[in-house]
């Protein structure tokens, strides 16, 4: 699948599962951003973006903030949905790791569309595959 | 897809684009409880159920909650992660609905696998098709 | 002070500091309930329960989960406002302790004024005294 | 109270009921920044700024925001505790305001003390005095 993506952008490397089917999501691990564009298989049944795409997402900001050597589970996830994006729609948004401590690591990331906020996310993530 | 369900779950009518792709889910309209079996499709790299896959599950609890006459956009959607889902668990939480205003709905979740618990959700939707 | 507290509910013995500014809170350590009574100190300028009121209050759903014997840090604190309180309302609700990990414990309430739900609240904390 | 607070900082008007016990918290209006200095009004058992302060402080970027012309009701208050704050150590932050609806506001703040963030909020408020 080719996806028309800005310049900077490569594919996130996650593509079994959960992943795959989300389909390509891409990041810039220069500055440290991470995209998707909206396709059939993202939308609820009114035709827009699903919320559960966008926290879906919203979950690779570990994937952009480039903490993810190794498997990183979520701890919490915080998404509020500001306006709605359609099909066709790139969604980009800056991943800001705000603290990364012996167990956790606190990420935000704000969603836009051109210059629309369409959400926003707080994560935070277990800093380890060890039990929490 | 024939799922092995509890009694009195019935499939949740959403089958298209990313409902689709998350694949069957279940619900108890008397009871309010919302359910589905983890699949290969809801695996994350290390083999466990994927956080947005929950995320996507939690995001139905408006359907659950008997209030999905129409289109609820989700405004907020929060989700704990307590501890990992494995490959055919059957996760099943009640839905509680808080508060229906005229504007907002509130509901939460506690989303347990046999009688431990995996997450919890506590979201808002907008009670109307309108603009907010 | 002397507080009109329903039967079983006894202070919460924290009453240095900013515990001290919001007055007394009470709780029934059989029933894990949480209470209080609004007073003038908790008022917003409207005359109704201020916000960081009920915060503050929801911070101390640690205490009433029988599980303050030593500090225990607040690491993420959610509350959402479903109706206003008012001056001598008594706000009350009961604690659920959703899981106990080595590092991290996950608590929840849903705060009633008799049958109406006026906030809900689910936080983390730090499961030691140890930095995070 | 004098509080040595840095140029460009008045006084949040707000000095009644809760607000009045938090005491004085500041804002800059043209950078839309919001600060105050921890007090041993702002204390917990064990020396810290409290966590019902800092979510208290939090729920003051609707003033921040420039957005409160009438009083605007909290919907919903997430903050996420990052790092411990200290007896006279002076708390600021950004507030941004990422959408105004005709029904909600959306900010969110990073709150430092100098270099260190210690947390982060974000906030839905309603948009009017009405009922929800």
């Amino acid at each position: 699948m080719i996806d028309d993506v800005p310049d900077g952008f490569v594919l996130v490397p996650l593509t079994v599962g959960y992943n795959g089917g989300f389909g390509p999501a891409y990041h810039d691990a220069t500055r440290r951003r991470l995209g998707f564009r909206v396709a059939e298989q993202h939308l609820n049944p009114v035709g827009l973006c699903h919320g559960g795409a966008i926290a879906t997402f919203a979950d690779l900001q570990i994937v952009a903030a480039g903490l993810y050597d190794s498997h990183k589970p979520t701890v919490s996830l915080t998404v509020d949905y500001l306006a709605p994006a359609g099909l066709g729609d790139w969604i980009e948004g800056e991943v800001h790791c705000l603290k990364i401590t012996r167990t956790l690591i606190f990420t935000q990331i704000v969603m836009m569309v051109a210059d629309t906020v369409v959400a926003r996310s707080s994560a935070i993530y277990r800093n380890s595959g060890s039990t929490v």
